[in-house]
């Protein structure tokens, strides 16, 4: 039997649901009502109370988000810094969002070389290892996502061990980020050797681009895209463009919409003709609307996933 | 008082040791003896019973080389595939390393912006929340590291979080990294703005380097070293000496040392005419010395460590 691939699977929800929202899960318990931990705090053991809160919340805002969009982003920084309480939350969101059918795109923006970035892709999205070998055992005990989010400066060496052959599991590469100063070091313009003459200028956020595109352009399954996508902010709607023209097989994850700025008309350019081949996230807007609107947490993160769903539709169908 | 800087303590600890070795911790059940797993394997809670004996392992080699080692450097891939009970495993083995007088310095390449950064840098270095917070309370039940891997791509937008005011924690943020396609996005040739019109190029790791040398130069320690402190390989020696000179006050992290290939010849470039301004970071070459030679994993490993300081030793001092 053919593996469906993830963009594959990605795309068909797309169109199933109509919708190309994807809702990170960055629980900020700062944000989250208190009332969601015990009151008073326990002495001992205050990481497992406090997670316990997290976990709770986040099913929640989940569950009443599921029918509006297509995968959740879980943000491991959040989980991390609850420790290893953190972790199995973590791990209990992937297998929640999986139970309602969503897609899981973990965040971690990871990065490594050899057998050390094999660890991360084998820890987040399952690994080949050989069967009964230690670690084909261990990988079985956790839930993997569906794609990751890594970071290219290391190279080729840092992508490739994250690539997973089947294409049954995706990657989204940073190129260009929705922060104010990405252009730092994203937009540097690179001077080719054989363009010196006349001054031809790519940034390095385009040679990423051109690399992602030519692996992406190998394998690109039925949806018409690869499984090694990038993350283009929604902050920078001319280079969003851009590198979509640039790269037509590479799936896009657009974050930056909502809190940070971006809104729907600012991504479109991140989209191909028949309105697919992008995935808009967003967090803080989706998850602490209930900050600006009345009702539960979960009543208002359903508002504001609806929102923007139909906002996207608009713009796009 | 005055805080002690993370890079004052740093090198200190290498006057003291006369050695600037570093032992990475990457635990790959594979390669550590089948003798510290239990054998049959359990049925459940697998992730467990192995990460007791990855644990029994990694303080046996930091009991051992402790002597020998300024820091360890636990590389959060292989404990984030463990599951929760890998990161209670990392946290125990920061706790140990700390009663051994060892500084801890986190591979975790991590990156990210703003509140997500913020997150990465307080579960591993600590954070200045407000007190009596909730991430403040939860931050206090996990040991944290002297110093993180972070990566630039984001700009300085990634970096700034990450960065602790009293620079009591540091940072090493990768620039030339020891892989063989570290080139392809780290030696792209760049055109800085102002230089368009004399075409001037640097490439991209000395316009990073050149970051990180601006804000170590606005706060060094009586070392004569800031705390943004840098990843240069040892696999380029060339680009390690010239680094080296374009950041004199940036304290540099050189990881490729032993299995990598390179040797005490290669990063001697790195350190300064006091022959500090650097560490050198080994990990299977030691962790895993007992495969090459007689003895326990500990009895080995103590021997590589010794002969990997006696080595740098030599063409130091």
């Amino acid at each position: 039997m053919r593996t469906t691939t993830f963009s594959d699977r990605l795309f068909a929800a797309v169109k199933a649901k109509q919708s190309p929202v994807v809702v990170g899960i960055d629980p900020d318990i700062e944000a989250i009502p208190r009332t969601y931990f015990p009151d008073p705090l326990p002495e001992h053991s205050l990481r497992e109370a406090i997670t316990q809160g997290v976990l709770n919340f986040s099913r929640e805002i989940i569950d009443a988000v599921t029918h509006a969009v297509v995968a959740v982003k879980p943000q491991l920084a959040y989980f991390e810094r609850l420790g290893p309480a953190g972790l199995a939350a973590f791990e209990e969101v992937v297998r929640f969002a999986h139970r309602q059918g969503l897609l899981v795109i973990v965040d971690g923006k990871r990065n490594d070389i050899a057998q050390t970035a094999k660890q991360y892709a084998a820890a987040y999205l399952g690994a080949g290892d050989a069967e009964g070998s230690l670690w084909s055992l261990v990988d079985q005990e956790g839930p993997k996502g569906d794609a990751l989010t890594i970071n290219p400066y290391l190279g080729w060496d840092g992508i490739e061990p994250f690539i997973n052959p089947s294409g049954a599991k995706g990657l989204f590469v940073l190129v260009k980020t929705s922060n104010p100063s990405s252009g730092q070091l994203q937009d540097l313009p690179v001077v080719a050797k054989s363009d010196r003459t006349n001054d031809q200028t790519s940034s390095v956020a385009q040679v990423v681009g051109q690399a992602l595109e030519d692996a992406s352009s190998r394998a690109a399954g039925e949806s018409g895209y690869g499984n090694i996508g990038a993350v283009v902010g929604a902050t920078y709607p001319k280079e969003l463009a851009a590198l979509r023209e640039a790269m037509p097989h590479v799936p896009f994850l657009i974050p930056g919409y909502g809190a940070q700025g971006g809104g729907a008309a600012d991504v479109v350019g991140g989209f191909d003709e028949r309105g697919l081949g992008a995935v808009v996230n967003a967090s803080r807007s989706i998850l602490y609307a209930y900050k600006n609107e009345p009702g539960t947490p979960a009543q208002a993160a359903k508002g504001a996933a609806e929102r923007m769903r139909d906002e996207l539709r608009r713009h796009l169908w």
